[in-house]
């Protein structure tokens, strides 16, 4: 039994913490969890075949190039799931639904890179826009300082779920909404294993 | 000429009502009308090839699982649509645009989906959430306990609207919303004739 | 350097002369630019092939057959973009995310075509609900009379959006959402500027 599962949230949203409680509690009950990071996994190819020397410079791509190397990046975590042999292996992919670039919103989960993931779930971790913007001051030391109102964070959030429901469709995978409440995100993390052992 | 069209709403707004005077309608106006369940047909389709024995087992089945015998229904019902000959055919499809299941939500039509079925209209029907929840009222015979509140329904409706939508521009088909107001079942019926006869 | 860019918009937000501004400043910068209507380049391929002697034919054509047509369209756009040599290009399709037919919505950016067009980015020109009616009032040569009210114009415009995302996550185009502010299109065509520069 092999399952990919894609979680995507608004930076803010404590995506991390979730993921983690999540994988201790998936592991805890026998399954095989291997968390990947999609902008981490992307850069690690890229460094070993030498097409970038840094993250800075994959920024500096042209979109389209980046483009090319999401959908190579996706066909890649997908092989290195596969390789997982025997037992509930449960490939979890830690990315973005959609990405504000300086070109506009950009999909991180279009149809090419879908194609190649296969997922079967989608999980959107979601918080109130109040604990969004307490956690960005907070969390001063990386920069998160994009949203500068709550109704702002309000339209992101509805907007970052039709591209989760966009993505959904295409691929296929049910979709999960799981809202990480302060000092809840055992539950949250709860509710995302139990989304997992669903499918 | 063939036509093939995709009929959904959530559960309460009169789908089947609504659907059943607009076959009596295109018949009347020289139609030669099929209209498949899609749940139905699976079960049929997975009965007679022992797949499952009962309705209950297909929902125990892995949601992998019922992806895949998703996709197969599709290709088994455009073929069944595809035998009709002559005149002027109309292939309807009474089916969801999303489900809600313990995994989350689940397209009804992904891409998968749509790639068999083809469909040239994809007809959402909705109501007002008072006349949803009165309904399920009435209909106590149904389980029909999920929507708590008006303000959820609202939710639910847009929500259900926007993976229409999705499934629209994965298609190619049309959409047509079709809003189903109380006593007025024919209207509707009506509407979603005229759109059939603009295809 | 070849990119592909749609821009798209509600009928009265002004896209035209944000578009032909945006051109411009494209050219001053040293682009090679192509401007593309979709619906005037379909009804030019058409009369070419004589399929059809008037654009008034294209649309008493069933909607299925303009679902092809429409294809076929995108296809020939594309190519007639890669005979561009040299430089950087720009080859910009004007057109839309979704089209009211009397079948019901339309859309123009479906897969089928995306597939064809591959953009690097779809552009949705929007403008204030008020300052669509005003155009409205003063245009009153073209036919825009659908829009009664205001509230009916800020769910076009919604819905308008989900179509255009829908389209960006099938494609893998990057989004960009330009307001067009009255005696501001300068403002709003240089937007779009940056966006495709940034590509």
């Amino acid at each position: 039994m092999r399952r990919v599962v894609v979680v995507v949230g608004l930076p803010g949203v404590g995506k991390s913490t979730v993921l983690s409680l999540a994988s201790e509690k998936l592991r805890e009950r026998g399954y095989s969890v291997r968390v990947v990071n999609f902008g981490d996994f992307m850069l690690s190819y890229l460094l070993e075949r030498g097409v970038v020397r840094s993250r800075d410079e994959i920024r500096k791509l042209p979109l389209v190039t980046q483009r090319e190397l999401q959908e190579l990046t996706a066909k890649a975590i997908r092989e290195e799931f596969e390789k997982s042999s025997g037992g509930r292996f449960v490939g979890v992919v830690d990315t973005h639904a959609v990405i504000r670039t300086p070109a506009g919103f950009w999909p991180g989960l279009p149809l090419s890179v879908l194609r190649e993931l296969r997922p079967d779930l989608i999980a959107v971790i979601e918080a109130s826009p109040e604990e969004i913007l307490s956690r960005q001051l907070r969390d001063s030391s990386r920069a998160r300082s994009d949203y500068s109102s709550r109704q702002l964070l309000e339209e992101l959030l509805a907007t970052y779920r039709y591209y989760a429901i966009a993505s959904s469709v295409i691929s296929g995978a049910a979709l999960v909404v799981v809202v990480n409440r302060e000092n809840q995100a055992s539950q949250a993390a709860e509710e995302l294993v139990r989304a997992v052992e669903e499918l």
